[in-house]
């Protein structure tokens, strides 16, 4: 048996607690093409469903299709906006929520929703595992990235038909992340919706409960 | 800037690339109190959309809890064989696709749909993002699992309106995962699915494209 150990385990630690999601500190230094494909492995080892691997993952360097996925996401970002009133809504206007054009790469990470063929292990009575297997992928991804000292952010302010359209997706694949990828200034020490004060972080003892829900450990 | 050494991506990527999931080398003994903290800590330092911390988690260790839920596992999985014909059916029929009463610990991860209110930030145009975040964190936990060598499994064979019910879910949330928790008595060098040969693992380079589905690097 493969033991992991302290150490190691002290390595992944610090891998997972300082993980960010990156929108205002990316650097335009090109990322090596070898580190690309390590991240894009750990990716490709993440578990799935019926071990039927549903993810594709479509790297973007052409400025000219991160300009269409900006424009997408500037259209959306102003929907949002709308969404929100008052001092929440001001807030909102401040907050840098991608590094679409900044980034060196972008990677969608997409699900073929036929993956594997009509019927998946695992998948019979859950038919969105697929797309949590897609999910585990990028987390994955995500993780490896920051191992690597390289930032990852996740833009979801966007029209997955758009995206689609944008990327020539067929019509049994979606859109399930899109992911802007590069070297860093800096990690935040916090994620900047904590120390923007937009949101705060729950007491995880408040979020467990026992053998059912609502019930609490005595 | 937290910058991660080499030796700690390497711990990283021990874990990383060891990770596997456990249905048959459950061991009956106790996970310590702690240990369980420390792993539920981890899933909480997912990402989430809009720093919404969608996720609640439920540890079972009730016996007659983990029997209501071997038994939906158990009709579920009579219904998969059949979806299944010749060869396949009995190949599917010989394998171990949970751990349900072997595992000391059962947790399902939750997802509260209306977490952080009726507008969330990033959830605007995916309102499925809850739902991945929550993924998020069950793929955090299950690494850190790895790094404690604690072995986690997936059960996805299960109705969903059935876990719901048996957990007392209210209307609003949602079970994302069922996971079966413990100390191994050895990690599979290996997945399963690929060991017993149920499918292979795909050739990453085949699932890579450049800036637009179906377009290869040159």
């Amino acid at each position: 048996m493969t033991k992991i150990t302290e150490q190691e385990k002290q390595g992944f630690n610090r891998v997972l607690y300082n993980r960010r999601d990156i929108r205002s500190h990316f650097l335009p230094d090109i990322v090596d093409e070898t580190l690309l494909l390590d991240i894009l492995t750990a990716a490709h080892h993440a578990p799935s469903v019926g071990f039927s691997q549903p993810w594709n993952f479509i790297v973007i360097k052409d400025d000219n299709v991160k300009k269409k996925v900006f424009e997408a996401f500037s259209e959306a970002n102003l929907e949002a906006k709308k969404m929100f009133s008052g001092e929440r809504q001001e807030q909102y206007q401040t907050l840098k929520l991608q590094g679409i054009l900044d980034a060196p790469i972008n990677i969608c990470i997409t699900c073929d929703r036929s993956r594997g063929g009509e019927v998946v292990l695992g998948k019979t009575h859950q038919p969105d595992m697929d797309l949590y297997s897609t999910v585990c992928a990028v987390q994955n991804l995500w993780l490896a990235a920051r191992a690597e000292n390289i930032g990852v952010g996740w833009v979801s302010i966007i029209e997955c038909d758009t995206l689609s359209d944008i990327l020539k997706l067929p019509d049994q694949v979606v859109p399930v992340a899109y992911l802007c990828i590069g070297h860093v200034s800096s990690f935040p020490e916090i994620p900047e919706l904590e120390s923007k004060q937009w949101e705060v972080r729950e007491q995880l003892k408040k979020l467990i409960y026992t053998d059912e829900w609502g019930s609490k450990a005595s």
